[in-house]
């Protein structure tokens, strides 16, 4: 993982192909960081949108931009790589769709120059579209993944990393199919898995679906996903995602193999070895920062559910100069109140709980 | 569902069997409504634990309860709910195990008394453990599943639910065999899967392991709990569990086999209305209060990551008037600094937005 430094001039002129949201979001981006910013789009009210939102100025013939971003629906991502190729013949050429490999082999299959192109792919994004809901700082200390193939000069790829961080993100180099491979297993497949779940739900007797907690809410969350865009990831990404549903089959079925042969001890030494597993693997998510999670402390308060209460929470905690990692709202069935995790630091525990207490706060430990 | 009214006075005579951090809780939940409790475990210093912390007296030989609550492991339920019928042959006679038909079955095979036999499964617990951890309100407006048999007398099944407003839950009637398949589909089926993910992050390569988001984060969470007490759980209701894990697999493998076909737009039909599925069963959870979602409107705000931030917030939030439904905080690698994203009903979301970009705050939609 590269981390280059954080203030950087940059100052070649780039074209955006594509006004949407990613691609006004870099033009945004790359305008706050005074690059002259250059904008195509097959729908020229798009870049009348984002011309007006102030994210460049409107392609014309005779320009000659020394950087091309392809900010295009992945299906035309490969052509327009290509085209942009012969058209700007000494430009570096980038790209941001979400799959990589396939898109790369099929630009230089059709004649776009490997030697320029670096395909690229922010880790940002919402469920909005368009110039319109584009922000200058959609892209501030994300990830951005970019996969050189073999033939990249390191010129390109060198200006495309400093394209990035003149956005305000990380650039990240990996092979594409390691990317690829990447983004089937921490996204692409737990998506697959989150919908599924959800759709399981479907047919379920509403008594059933009415005493869900907070694990299925967690598990649910990312299945109200657009299918049609997730349909067109997964089938551009085909073969890794497969790959990596195959496994968790496999490990389902070990599962229920374990759970269908008449209960003995090596049923459940099999059963808590495989649940085991998941413990260690869900310790090798990086925490915030990119750093290891260092063991997190929890403190839980039960707070009336009204506006103000949780302002009342937090003010005391920064009161404390604590930092809290994360924040969990579970609201129970019944009166109105709700259960407030406060994930912090061990060594802020104490100091926290105290401080809460003392505030009339009803924590628990 | 059944909601009984709010206040409700129990004046029946109630031994806990089984002081760890359910039972000892339900025991202080009763004091606190002022019942007369008598204690028993099999470790008597955890009884001298219970009665320091004010969850009632240690039973004696002469004791002739009215009511009996079973909070011992699950694999001790059973025998324990045989020899209490027996001891007290009028007591109403209740479980707290989260797996109701097979210990229900096993005690009645045994000689327990069916008339006077209510199964139960508060739905709340923390990962602590033993008479310490216990709290008056761990239980207060947790759903609490009744599961009367068909002997059950309607009496002993009334003072169960009596029992339960008394500790401040809601009691929920459901057949034994339903609560089974619920809590498989609701609770253990996503409990194996979010295992199963996180298990493939064991044998996966650190830099795919390190581009992880929220969204993963989210569905591995619940697979940091106790494998022993989970392969417990999961063999013990293993046939409903077995059956919800089977038909996920039929639906990861329909995933499966679509993206295996070439890509076609058959096979993407199949896959967009397989995803869609899940958005339809996802809008069937009930958000709080066992309300059905009413729809959510989402403010995300881009916080620095330090102390008072998350106050400054709610602060501003809480003065509007504005009552947050949910809240999530995604911190991204980087310079410190972290996403909020606030939930609120749709139709307050224009006044919140206002009000924080008043408060200088940068708010994204």
């Amino acid at each position: 993982m590269t981390r280059l430094k954080e203030s950087f001039d940059f100052d070649k002129q780039v074209l955006i192909v594509g006004t949407g949201l990613i691609g006004a979001s870099i033009a945004l981006a790359l305008r706050r960081a005074g690059v002259d910013v250059l904008l195509d789009d097959v729908d020229s009210e798009q870049i009348d949108v984002a011309v007006a939102r102030g994210a460049g100025r409107r392609l014309e013939a005779a320009d000659t931009p020394e950087v091309v971003v392809v900010a295009v629906p992945p299906q035309e991502a490969a052509d327009t790589l290509v085209r942009v190729s012969t058209a700007y013949p000494k430009a570096t050429l980038t790209d941001v769709t979400s799959v990589k490999a396939p898109i790369l082999q099929a630009a230089i299959a059709s004649g776009a120059d490997p030697a320029r192109l670096v395909g690229g792919h922010p880790m940002a994004g919402r469920e909005v579209s368009g110039a319109a809901g584009a922000r200058e700082d959609l892209l501030d200390d994300r990830l951005w993944i970019i996969t050189p193939q073999r033939d990249t000069a390191s010129l390109h790829k060198e200006v495309t990393e400093h394209l990035i961080v003149a956005c305000g993100a990380v650039p990240v180099v990996m092979s594409a199919d390691d990317h690829d491979r990447a983004v089937a297993l921490v996204s692409h497949a737990p998506q697959v898995l989150s919908s599924a779940l959800a759709g399981l739900l479907l047919d379920a007797p509403a008594s059933h679906v009415q005493i869900a907690g907070q694990g299925l809410r967690d598990m649910t969350r990312i299945a109200g996903s657009s299918p049609t865009l997730w349909t067109e990831i997964l089938s551009t990404n085909a073969e890794p995602v497969t790959a990596v549903l195959t496994h968790l089959v496999e490990r389902l079925q070990l599962v229920v193999n374990a759970l269908s042969t008449a209960p003995s001890e090596t049923a459940n030494q099999g059963l808590e070895a495989s649940l085991a597993d998941g413990v260690l693997g869900r310790e090798r998510i990086p925490g915030r920062h990119g750093s290891k999670p260092q063991g997190e402390a929890i403190a839980t308060v039960m707070i009336a559910d009204r506006p103000g209460e949780l302002a009342r929470l937090f003010t005391a905690a920064g009161v404390a100069g604590i930092n809290l990692e994360d924040v969990r709202i579970e609201h129970v069935l019944g009166r109105p109140s709700g259960l407030v995790e406060l994930i912090v630091a061990p060594s802020d525990l104490t100091v926290l709980v105290s401080t809460l207490q003392i505030a009339g706060f009803d924590v628990r430990l």
